[in-house]
């Protein structure tokens, strides 16, 4: 069984996702026993009216080598309704976002903080980042010039979008570090778009996590991650899974056909055992050779992807205004938004 | 073979592909001698520099039955160049685009021509109509009115993007209708983007044809027909594959699979019977259970999907551009695109 | 008098004004006393928490000759705050809209209308138009397909954004002629964006009336009109003026800075006569001389337009969709817009 | 005179300009012998086949007082070609200011430049600097991984769009200085929207100096210069006016009027005494007074101003790409723009 393990944990760096649940999901799917979480890993839920929230753990390096992920607290917030017109539901996750944000970010009411949207502006399923930094109240500029009657009630809140490195010609984290040193915020709140391996979960998943982010990871390969590790501050991510690969969609397909047709077919006979094999040995091989090559700069994402980020960023900078800016309540937001 | 092809002839239509080079394609698939023409179906190829030209012409009702296509010319330029920053195939493609139209349209000098940009501007694949006619060289208006050396070099030419039903309420058929009644062009041009079943095919191939075109026809059901028969005047339509819908890409990789599946099985044996009944009667059944149902709205499209879409509008708009109006050259083109 | 009444009526068309309350200034500001109302013209004003409602009435020829515009009814909704981020304000001004919108109608609840969104998408102060038309509910599609506890609570609506004639080739008359003989709405609803005298009145004025409209009538000459005569059907118009241009601006403050210093002037020096002949015959030749010649294609617009443009387009199509659909309130529109 | 000097220079500073041909032009009109040069300031003028070009050199104290402008060079081209879609002309400009360009900037072949793109992307008029940046050949990230052939053809170029303050709560100047502090570069190229006196100036005028940049000073006050004092790298500033703004307009057209009205009327006279009072005690108070309020927040600006603006950002861009990068030369340009 360490062999199989050993293959599957590979199998979750080749088939791309960025979501601790999927990680988990990927190692659940490996072992006998399905419901066991995996050591080192501890796992809540709660559900909301519209929504379930996930609060993945890792606690230990084992799990941290298990999940492939840095120890840490992951919170998922999983609802189909995010990618609907169903603001009421919308209003409630904002309220959850904002309550789960501020126990995370444990800042005093008047500090500073800094939010980055990681991701590309010219490419919309990459563009959630930007779109939430258009939309984040700021306000660090007006600090000493703001009324009276609003002084108190918010915060010193930057927000930047550093652009991609293809596009600049500089590494992300180098210039969000740049900017730490300058601005010298308590507190970094990165926005990335994420990949996922479920097509379900695409703009259906909220992760809000505090163990750091390191943006384009799926893309290329060696970047600098933004942790507090590398920038001195506490940094919270949070991204929204926004596009599949298609080679991770054939391919989560596939896994999915050949175990029905396991299930299905009589244990100990030859097509079993064919299957058995196949699925181990030949599978990834073959994948690679029949997929059109073409399709390997391809990904899968929904028609109305403009609308749906756009709702999403709605969501996200103002769960965050609200938890960031002490006078800012959920009926400012659908009052002003 | 008379059952297996009624059954290939259904599939057609479940592997969406508006190219007719992949419904001939697909009935070849399901032949014994794949390398036969279907019949009433004529094919001539020529290769260029940097494109491939594929001349189908479907020349009886056996042929439009078996491609699920009405009679006429098809005429399909491939080049993955199509994609890229190369000028210099550009031109030779915008420039064999003019020829190929204009042998096609067979208009007087200075007939009246209407273009008409299907699709949808605010999906990005599905803009390429709407984006060709922002590059159009419009001149109807300006009849009468036109400076001494410029006339004679320009004929009348109006274009319209009129929406899509969703927006709209309207079928575009009605809209281009009344259009067509009060205008009184000679002949129709739609462009529009079309659906492939192979992802190397997205934004590599362009698809001209006088058979008209059924605006939307992927998407929902019946639909007025823009063609001679609905319209009263000829109608050439030209097109793009922009998408693989997703469903499409998983169930094209799963055939290709299990076909080379069955090739490297001896004949004869369980397993060979086993694959092959799976193919006919199973396969699809499996895959709608299995896949995704949240795939179903997704579809497949390149990262930098905004920017090819653009090259290509650019490339159909100038070939059009030049085969409408007889003082532009090549020239003009690259001096002024 | 006489005299200088036809020279003011001149005027009228020189300086640009689309807006009714603008035209009767002009005349009012001709006379000597200055508060009475032009001949033929009838006028009611009503004042909101956040916003004055002027009805002019044109009601024989003498007033239409006098006005410039044709007899009917003008109804403008002054409001500084259309300009701002005003929720309260703009939910006011919806439910007016919405009100005099059902009232200037007329129609029967399950009537067919047609609502068309004038000017050019590519220029944003133009652009109010087919912005409208992106956030109507369009339902004359669905007609048939609706679900039982929907039915009844909308009524057909279709939508077209047709371009401008630089763009198309094509007069927008011809175009709404076409789709009005397709179509055959009870009525048609026109938005377009006006041009205004007063830089103050800029995005924060709305008119509505029932005397048709004559798309881009700024810019050419004689344009197809839009109404009852050439349609068949009646036609309400609703604009915003957007832009000043900018020759207009500088006319408009010369003669405030003119007739302060006639004021300012004792009656029956020389200066006084100076400064009265000037105003009669040589403001405008001067104004032309020394205009800058680049200033002619120029328009004032403010800083912030994009925003204000997507706010306004939100007032109008949401006033619109409560006066059209008997089952849509104002709740709707908040919870969903 | 000298009295009137002081009034005239104070006027230069309301009349507000960014260009360094306008304050020399304000401070000749208010001289006696209007063709004079301000001390210590040098002008040199050549004419090419489209274009003008003119250096003023600020070289001393006194010129910079006089200027209200630091010593230094600024070159500026002027032609009313670059509105234009006139290809002949923007070549032989992209050259020219490439070559401008390569002697200002006076770095070593390998030297890393930092390009940065000031101004606020959402407002069209504020987006040449970001709109340059997306068009610059950006590659600092790839030292190391070019292709042999490409090697020594290209230098480290990195390239950013800051964002403005009201957007990122952070001083440009401060994400400039993080930024500089990380990447190192050799010189810092700074491109930014402008503001001019005179409409015909507007997106006709290029202005390079190496006197740095104080981004958006025309709006607020004080705001962190960028420059060799600021920055420890020296710093060249590529900048087009795109706006005047709506009270300057105003101004200046009444400058020209009174001007106008002075010449032709008689010396000595009352009339001729009042009109010279007026323009000195009463005509800015009076302007103000009446200028309405609501202009103050305007700009004028061409109708076509998104096309425009692209066709600058496209020659600068290509000006300093060519200025860069050895390798590159105005056939790629042409071929790949």
């Amino acid at each position: 069984m360490g062999k199989l393990k050993e293959v599957d944990v590979k199998n979750t760096f080749q088939i791309r996702t960025d979501l601790a649940i999927e990680a988990r999901e990927l190692i659940q799917e490996s072992q006998e026993k399905k419901e066991d979480e995996p050591n080192g890993v501890k796992v809540e839920t709660q559900e909301g009216d519209c929504y379930t929230l996930t609060r993945v753990s890792i606690i230990n390096d084992e799990g941290s080598k298990a999940m492939g992920k840095p120890k840490g607290e992951y919170i998922t917030i999983e609802s189909q309704k995010l990618k609907e017109n169903a603001v009421d539901c919308h209003e409630e996750i904002i309220k959850l976002l904002a309550e789960q944000l501020r126990k995370l970010a444990k800042t005093k009411e008047d500090d500073c903080i800094l939010v980055a949207g990681l991701g590309n502006w010219n490419i919309t399923p990459d563009a959630l980042g930007p779109k939430v930094i258009s939309r984040i109240l700021v306000t660090r500029h007006l600090q000493g010039s703001l009324p009276v009657e609003i002084e108190g009630t918010v915060r010193p809140v930057a927000a930047i979008s550093p652009g991609v490195m293809g596009l600049t010609g500089i590494e992300t984290g180098e210039i969000i570090k740049g900017l730490v040193e300058k601005v010298k915020p308590t507190l970094l709140i990165a926005i990335d778009a994420l990949a996922a391996r479920r097509s379900s979960r695409i703009n259906a998943t909220i992760q809000m996590s505090d163990t750091g982010v390191a943006p384009g990871a799926g893309v290329g390969n060696k970047r600098m991650m933004l942790s507090q590790e590398t920038l001195g501050i506490p940094v919270i991510a949070i991204g929204v899974p926004t596009v599949v690969d298609a080679a991770t969609l054939v391919n989560d397909t596939m896994d999915r056909i050949l175990a029905s047709m396991i299930e299905q077919t009589k244990k100990g006979t030859d097509f079993y055992r064919m299957l058995q094999d196949l699925e181990e040995e030949e599978k990834y091989t073959m994948i690679t050779e029949i997929l059109d090559p073409y399709t390997e700069n391809m990904f899968v994402t929904p028609k109305e992807v403009d609308a749906v980020i756009d709702r999403l960023s709605n969501i996200i900078a103002n769960g965050i205004n609200i938890a960031l800016h002490p006078g800012i309540t959920m009926e400012d937001i659908s009052k002003y938004s």
